[in-house]
């Protein structure tokens, strides 16, 4: 290709596509999550990729409103426009809107979401979410359910996973009691596993006095729920059992982690929060939610709580592809006719017609190319059978079948190739 | 809701939010699409939803890149971003950028396109395309291809359709030789539908003279492929034979209509044309297609031929929901079970485990209500199976079953009831 027109296939920094032999994993994945959701008494829902800006304000936090969204002005409406950062924020809003909503809601959503920052490896510009909120109960029965809901959807495929869980009520009541601010604190404490103690004491070190550093540092370091009950006072009691509760209807509560350095990055989580993370691999998290009680009533008059967690699919099934979890495969279809020669063009199109009408995925060539470049191009896209139509075959209505998975060879009717290919397609 | 909060709820103009009795009918009407897609021998891919606006520019017309883009600056880059307008030059783009790419190209792509102009009844400024394309064939075999799976996709669903087919080139040779411009002609005639010839001989007044439209009003009028035959020249009739062909593969060739009027708004088309429309429905076409053998070579060095369509599934949503092909419905959740009192709570938490476990969709009281309640929340999100957990149930090991839709009642074991339900939903 010529380098003067490669300016032209340039895709914007951040921004990606995503070939067969990748969507076809994507896809699967995706699916296989989609049932667990479904499974656990969710229904889907979309929302709309574009907020007006005005209504965004205020519930991400600063840093995600003044940097990471994508703004825009519309030019029509004379409004600014923002593409949405998450899914959660856009439920909320469509919950505020629709009071009328049968509660508890329980939705999900798979999608786009967008980030206007510098990508880096691994971290991309527009990436999908796989989003489960239950919008309307305050109970722990929410949030362990959807503690085992995203188990559920990650063990499925053979990851071991940790699941961390806290509670922001207790750092909050803490630093309320010594009059810090809290967000500026869970910002630094965020990056802990980023950049580590030293660095989370220089970030602090600007606003607060080394020992309340040192006391943050220290309460942060609480590793049993039970330590946390003995700090006392009423609201930290409440708070610890109901973390007790949630683990109590954890299905698998060998898994769960208790550790409060865990606080999240948006401002609208009010109490509970959980993450999940790869056991033996040195990627962050790749699910993570929480409780936010208060973010629907920023939308409107009404206080509904909610829970909810976003499963990074893509990073999931980065880590999967690597460690071999995940295969990739190049084709969905999975029969390719062969025209021996042009004469029996007209017949390959015929019998085409009949595999896909008994739903078999089925290809035929369109470049009336010779015998060895139809053969060839089957193998390159990785279809699976190759259906081979001569004139013995078209004079006695059968078809030569070879499964180039096994290599072998059949010689079949058109009813047994559809019996035969679907056999053969259950078993392996 | 305080009316002061609106504001806080509105989205911007011409977007919108799928509830879960709306998304479960694009959900399932999509997947039968793609499934047919599938079968024709496509693989899936996702291109990103921005380009850079420099790539784009050129591709689809005037019209369309300076008024129904949305573009923005990004803040970062000090480039031009533009959200998609279609699913098509980004496989442009795709295409041109990997010359490796094993040609024919089958490729699906099922998701949003963004047009920024203002939004009218039925027509919204987001929204979902489902585009199937051959990238390699120049044959009428990829045509035809292309409009067998329209057919299907859309006829699968019980609608009766009719296809336009047309070729550019017919009109563009004419043209030629009068002398006038092709672009300007076929925006106006491509309004035909909206504005009738009245409107298009309005808008082709002022480049053009009287005797010009009249012309061209004659030329669009011819109903027969033979009688554009008898124009005559080589051009014309290479193009009109190649039409045949196309009808020749076509499975059901009694649905297709030769229409001169039909030539597609876009810029990028360069032979033959079709569009789907409904018969009796008084809404415009709700797939269309064509070839586009130009449109990878602006974006690099090769010159690769390519046809495709692209169904707008929110239109046939639509008119089927209107017309009862396709039916609403509130909940994909299978089961609900129901406490009788707070004792049996724990129980019907782990037997909601089981039946998911089993692979029945379930749902539990998550908001610690009473009996009547419970039972009231799976009737409005309108969920089939209620189940009863009550003492007896708990000490007996049964479950007591009720199917909403029938109205019966039945006292089953669990296993019984994973059976029972399994069985009840196939046979519905």
């Amino acid at each position: 290709m010529a380098r003067f027109y490669t300016w032209m296939l340039r895709l914007p920094r951040g921004f990606r596509d995503f070939p067969p032999e990748i969507e076809i994993v994507r896809q699967r994945t995706i699916s296989a999550i989609e049932e667990v959701f479904r499974r656990y008494g969710f229904e889907p829902m979309e929302t709309s990729s574009i907020e007006l800006w005005e209504t965004v304000k205020g519930k991400y936090g600063q840093e995600a409103e003044n940097k990471l969204l994508f703004v825009f002005p519309d030019f029509l409406s004379k409004e600014w426009l923002s593409l949405r950062y998450d899914l959660t924020a856009p439920l909320a809003r469509y919950v505020a809107s629709h009071p009328e909503l049968p509660l508890p809601f329980k939705r999900y959503e798979i999608g786009r979401v967008w980030r206007h920052e510098e990508p880096q490896r691994g971290r991309y510009r527009e990436f999908w979410q796989c989003d489960a909120d239950i919008v309307g109960s305050p109970y722990p029965e929410a949030d362990a359910e959807i503690i085992n809901l995203i188990d559920d959807a990650i063990s499925q495929f053979g990851f071991e996973i940790k699941i961390r869980l806290s509670d922001r009520r207790i750092l909050s009541s803490i630093l309320s009691k010594m009059g810090i601010d809290h967000v500026q604190v869970y910002r630094a404490v965020d990056k802990l596993d980023k950049i580590g103690w030293d660095g989370v004491s220089r970030e602090l070190r600007d606003q607060l006095k080394e020992e309340e550093i040192t006391k943050i540092k220290e309460i942060i370091s609480i590793k049993e729920i039970e330590d946390v009950e003995k700090i006392g006072g009423d609201e930290i009691r409440e708070v610890t059992r109901n973390l007790l509760e949630i683990i109590d209807l954890v299905n698998n509560k060998s898994k769960v982690v208790f550790d409060m350095s865990l606080v999240r990055g948006l401002d609208y989580y009010t109490g509970p929060v959980y993450e999940v993370v790869l056991k033996d691999q040195r990627i962050g998290s790749v699910a993570g939610g929480g409780r936010y009680d208060s973010l629907i009533k920023m939308y409107g008059g009404k206080d509904v709580p909610a829970t909810g967690a976003s499963i990074g699919v893509e990073r999931l099934i980065e880590v999967g592809l690597e460690t071999g979890i995940f295969k990739k495969e190049t084709a969905l279809t999975q029969a390719y006719l062969i025209s021996i020669s042009d004469k029996n063009r007209d017949f390959c199109w015929k019998i085409c017609k009949e595999l896909r009408d008994n739903g078999i995925r089925t290809a035929v060539d369109l470049m009336r190319r010779d015998q060895r470049s139809q053969r060839e191009h089957a193998r390159k896209v990785g279809i699976r059978f190759l259906i081979f139509v001569g004139d013995k075959e078209e004079k006695e209505g059968m078809l030569t079948v070879v499964d180039s998975l096994t290599g072998e060879r059949m010689y079949l009717s058109v009813q047994d190739t559809v019996a035969e290919i679907k056999k053969r397609l259950k078993s392996s």
